[in-house]
């Protein structure tokens, strides 16, 4: 492998006892591991050992409780960023990527949380960047209803430039804490923002001084056309799921063909898909292993997590052994994994309970169930033609799932020198190859 | 000592560098302290060797940035919920107290990440629960000046009453993970808050389970009469400045004889006054070592610190060499504090650059300048007479002032009876003697 070649990127995409709805029921899984900070931590430490790029936390603010909920592993873990606050502690140089809601939280406190956990480690703070569409989330803050699509995404734009005029308060040189003179910063080298938006008034600055990174990666996910744009314009990783190398394919040269338009390179934003991994000797027995987790799915679990992914569409009124009802067509951020069950239903024929089961393992993210080779394969194929800069991998069940890809398809991506064998970098950024940013008030 | 010797309860206040305004500029300390994660791992690593109760983090959702700021080490620390954090991975015992304002924060985000901190350290979290006044953190989110004193507490009160409540979402038994049947939790022991108020909607539950203590620690620090019973109410601890015994003794009656009338006993509350210590082989050595911080004050800067302890009255056109001006009796929660620097001025006849260097290292609190005898016969005076259940402690600098606590006054403390030699709880309210609270939803 020379200096040179292009390798890739991982994110451990970590969810309290794994991704599969059912995980939480394997004998091999401790079913308390959501609220469990010694197994995060062995967590952090064993994807740390295989050189991962990051962690990476989905989040929620509300705790699923319709009836079916008791039976979901869904409705207690730790707050992200905290968590990570504490991970950082007890590593050295992975990346912490916490999400965070724009449409329930003051810019003020994001910028500083943020700014603080990048100091704290480091550098390796990562801010994934949602709305948020669900209505029970909007029901926890003060609102009967979540907001709107457009008007999520229009104070997701306005929040971003908030944060990241925050993160530029100080310059990287302004605290200069000259004990002889008594001069603690350069005056010259703070900027208030006095900001005055749409959503927002925030003064500044903040009272953190420039972090390590310059400011945090940001990270999204979003897929529909407004979000794709809120991408192009400020995102720096992007998140998606794709189930086939060509739709990943059409979705990554979509989203870096619209970076120029916003002066930016196609190298100043990642593409990191999804995938859901479950390896074995054999392809058998990856299958074998799989499908003991399948056989915990209940019909009505596995189609309370469809609901969930529709949006929160509620399925509970319809036979289990009919079909998926039509959807309407919502403004939902939802609306492109909506498009992607009904047609994987119709293709497959599938009933709502054989559908709820068929994305109980990756949620409508690309599956690769096979042997280390085979799903390094398909990793570098995808890699080597266009379809991603990285992944963000998911796993059935935690710890056992991610041991499985640190011990067996980690080393296979490093043979084929397609990832790295040590760090060579020190923050998140240096791990995903993007610059640290210049402080847009600095004068040359 | 024997077991049941009431002994007294320690809190390690911490501030960047130091409480001294000028500890930054002194040789021994790192002037970068606000912002070095190791130099806090180390702090809390000397109390927690010291059996401190906790780590005590105050707090302000803004940064100066006048002139004068530029000279004080006030601008740039990290956030105390990411900072506490992080040192509950590389600590085992010691509480963990953070400031977070009810004024400009969300009730459901603040009851998650202090239950979330709390699962994290195993039991150790506290909330010091506070109201802003400064007009440069409304600036902050989205207002042009602070809420007046009376709707700040009555949003305060109702802010304490939806986190409680959402501490309590589930009963301590509520999540069975029961792998055989499937189910995860137990929805009878489930309580969805549903809260209406004047100020806040919020439904719950909490995505958390109930945590370790239960609730975590309440900690209060208003001296107002609004704020006096609001903490008779809902605080668990209280922390305040009182400058003569006899004041602290008519502070802790006053406020214990207080408790009843809400259903509590004087044991719910535990008062910990500020004390702020400098310590010598002789007092005169205290003294001197007192006087190196006070020989770094600029007269500027401790009169901008007074106008920061006046509730942000602005001085600046005030002749430093002239007296401290009649100040307008606010509704500001500093009005307690503009009243004892009136009175402290007044007594000892100090210009405002006299006054602002007398305050430069307690900051209005007791001082303590002596060998550890002569201050653990003080601290033994208030807590035998009636005017402390502990301390929060106040040192002039970090780390060597609380190096000086830790191991001067600490092993005289512990040699007189009056201070635990080693922890024998595991949780902030063991350490404090404060009982596990009920579920105030469960059945009996």
């Amino acid at each position: 492998m020379t200096a040179s070649k292009r390798t890739l990127s991982l994110g451990a995409f970590l969810m309290a006892t794994g991704h599969h709805i059912a995980a939480w029921r394997h004998p091999d899984v401790p079913a308390d591991g959501g609220l469990d900070f010694q197994q995060y931590k062995r967590l952090a430490q064993i994807a740390e050992a295989a050189c991962f790029d990051a962690l990476f936390f989905a989040d929620s603010a509300a705790a699923p409780d319709a009836p079916i909920a008791s039976r979901m592993a869904r409705s207690d873990h730790f707050e992200p960023l905290t968590l990570l606050s504490a991970l950082a502690a007890v590593t050295e140089r992975i990346g912490l990527i916490a999400t965070v809601t724009t449409s329930y939280n003051e810019p003020f406190h994001v910028a500083r949380k943020f700014a603080s956990l990048d100091h704290l480690s480091g550098g390796r703070a990562g801010w994934n960047l949602v709305t948020s569409d669900a209505a029970a989330e909007a029901l926890n803050f003060n609102r009967s209803e979540h907001l709107g699509h457009a008007e999520r995404y229009a104070r997701a734009r306005e929040f971003h430039e908030v944060v990241s005029g925050l993160w530029d308060s100080w310059e990287d040189d302004a605290f200069v804490r000259d004990k002889a003179s008594g001069q603690y910063y350069d005056p010259a080298k703070l900027h208030v923002l006095d900001h005055h938006g749409d959503h927002f008034q925030v003064r500044g600055p903040l009272n953190v001084a420039r972090s390590p990174q310059g400011r945090p990666v940001v990270v999204q996910a979003g897929s529909s056309e407004t979000g794709r744009e809120l991408a192009a314009q400020t995102a720096e990783v992007v998140f998606t799921a794709q189930t086939s190398l060509a739709a990943a394919r059409d979705f990554y040269s979509d989203l870096k063909g619209r970076l120029g338009k916003y002066g930016r390179s196609a190298d100043a934003l990642k593409i990191m898909p999804g995938v859901f991994i479950v390896l074995g000797d054999s392809q058998s027995q990856a299958q074998e292993k799989f499908e003991q987790f399948q056989a915990l799915v209940e019909p009505a679990v596995g189609v309370a997590l469809l609901s969930r992914m529709l949006g929160n569409f509620d399925l509970s009124g319809y036979p289990l052994d009919g079909p998926l009802p039509d959807l309407p067509l919502t403004d939902s951020g939802q609306r492109s994994r909506q498009l992607l069950l009904t047609e994987l239903a119709g293709k497959e024929n599938l009933s709502l309970a054989q559908l709820g089961r068929r994305i109980a393992g990756g949620r409508g993210h690309y599956s690769l169930i096979g042997t280390p080779a085979q799903v390094a394969d398909e990793l570098q194929a995808w890699f080597e033609q266009g379809g991603a800069d990285g992944f963000n991998v998911l796993v059935p069940h935690l710890p056992g799932g991610l041991e499985d890809v640190a011990t067996l398809l980690v080393p296979e991506l490093q043979r084929r020198g397609l990832f790295r064998t040590e760090y060579s970098g020190r923050t998140l950024r240096e791990h995903l190859g993007l610059a640290r940013p210049a402080n847009r008030f600095a004068s040359i």
